[in-house]
């Protein structure tokens, strides 16, 4: 197996064990675990797919929904052993996205062979599963958190893309790419690294304004 | 007209009115009554569209789009006879996933020839339109109510598939289909039904995590 | 350059400047900045294009993505310097909807041909990246604002439409269409303009009713 392939079935795995996560901190039943892991797994390669024109992946593979599964079950009789579910699935969706901005920024280059739009396609495979997932499950949006997160996925798929672009074996520049996105949001979430945020001060609510 | 077909303007007509409905308890004005019953009747079935790779159904048969302003029309001028409005939308909510749940199902079938692929489409052609209404109303997302509700979609198409596979007529196969999901989420909404919720505690807030 | 294509510019423009203002009001950092400005920029011409089945403008040419950039990180040098960055962002809201309302229905009368769909692409085209970026930034959607605002979209969309297929020069049609949003939304910011809302009263939370 291609090691790119790897870190699709590994990215689908972990991402949807964060989507279970997030069911069960939601105390949703079985079938709540099965679809909020579904749709964090393979919701982030399902847009990448209809925004280069290719066949859904899953629909044609269906190998990833049986992972997502597999996942939800697993999650869901092992989730109360954790002591902490929340951090737990940060660290996984911060293997999750490592892994997707790599396998997201492969496609687009393959598909458009275009730099710009691979790591586009990287970043958003990379964050539209977690952005999902936030949204059904109603927690705080990981995009708004103030560690560095969008960062990581930009860094990934560039460095995969420059990397294959330079003319790298494959798997160096996928093991390359990975490991940059997963130190750089590793260490943020670590170490709390941030960016020099915005020098202003926040929006007050809209009704507060005149 | 073949009874999916009915099923499906039956399906697109319940949800258009659950999206007015929605419209009416944040009392918007008449576009956004159009706004939501459309987003709300066509989005389901737009997401399992796109994700087949087909034309989505609306762009090649308007009369989808006539049916949702004319549900949209006839809701506001009626919905304040309603004594709950609330009640009202989760009872037609039912039986547009039940209605959806076959006929997504039935596409899926079509198109991919897998039966994973269409309990799939079947769940997420009757969930998708319900969680865009309820993201745009900005109202609890029904995913997270605590009664049964993914399963009944679940079983719908899978009943549905199965009994197709098996050879059964179509008009029987979607009968069988739409009655069973909608037994399931009736008599979850009647009854309370809910399944073994997982047995842990809930999430605690991002923020009050050390 | 047509007229229609630099409304397509400018809309693109101006949509990420809200998307990067919705930014500073949350205090992200400069990615996301960039990341909002361009989900925000081109997520309504996105979705217009996967429901018309056609190529993804920005993955063919990608000048769009580099004026999102572009806009990103000027509206991050400068936004401080804004009273209310709030009202700024209504308003540059209210030209790129004005815009997008004319551009998504010239788009989806070329490809379909038909008039509904061409206003219905309008609609979605205008609204999408709105939608998109108040549910990532945690804003209260301009949707559910009381003043007019899918209405000015409609407007826009029915205007050009009406105006093309009455044998009006493209550029006539154009301005048209834009100037009819405009004044509608831009009427509705300045003056408060609101339908007759719907005759109700408003919902009740799930949980009081019994």
């Amino acid at each position: 197996m291609p090691f790119v392939t790897f870190l699709d079935y590994a990215g689908v795995a972990v991402f949807a064990a964060t989507g279970a996560l997030a069911a069960s901190r939601k105390e949703l039943d079985i079938i709540g675990f099965l679809f909020l892991a579904s749709v964090t797994g393979i919701g982030g390669g399902t847009f990448r797919d209809l925004i280069l024109g290719i066949p859904v992946f899953w629909v044609i593979n269906r190998d990833y929904v049986w992972i997502c599964a597999s996942v939800a079950v697993l999650v869901f009789l092992t989730a109360h052993r954790f002591e902490s579910r929340y951090k737990l699935l940060l660290w996984l969706d911060a293997v999750g996205i490592s892994a997707f901005s790599v396998m997201g920024a492969a496609k687009g280059l393959v598909v458009t062979g275009s730099v710009s739009v691979a790591i586009i396609t990287g970043m958003l495979t990379a964050t539209f599963g977690g952005i999902l997932r936030d949204l059904l499950a109603g927690e705080p949006s990981v995009l708004l958190r103030p560690e560095i997160y969008v960062t990581a996925t930009l860094i990934g798929a560039a460095v995969y893309t420059g990397a294959d672009i330079a003319g790298l074996a494959p798997l160096l520049a996928s093991i390359l790419g990975f490991v940059a996105a997963f130190i750089v949001r590793g260490g943020a979430l670590r170490f709390g690294w941030t960016f020099p945020a915005y020098k202003g001060r926040p929006g007050r609510h809209p009704d507060d304004i005149p």
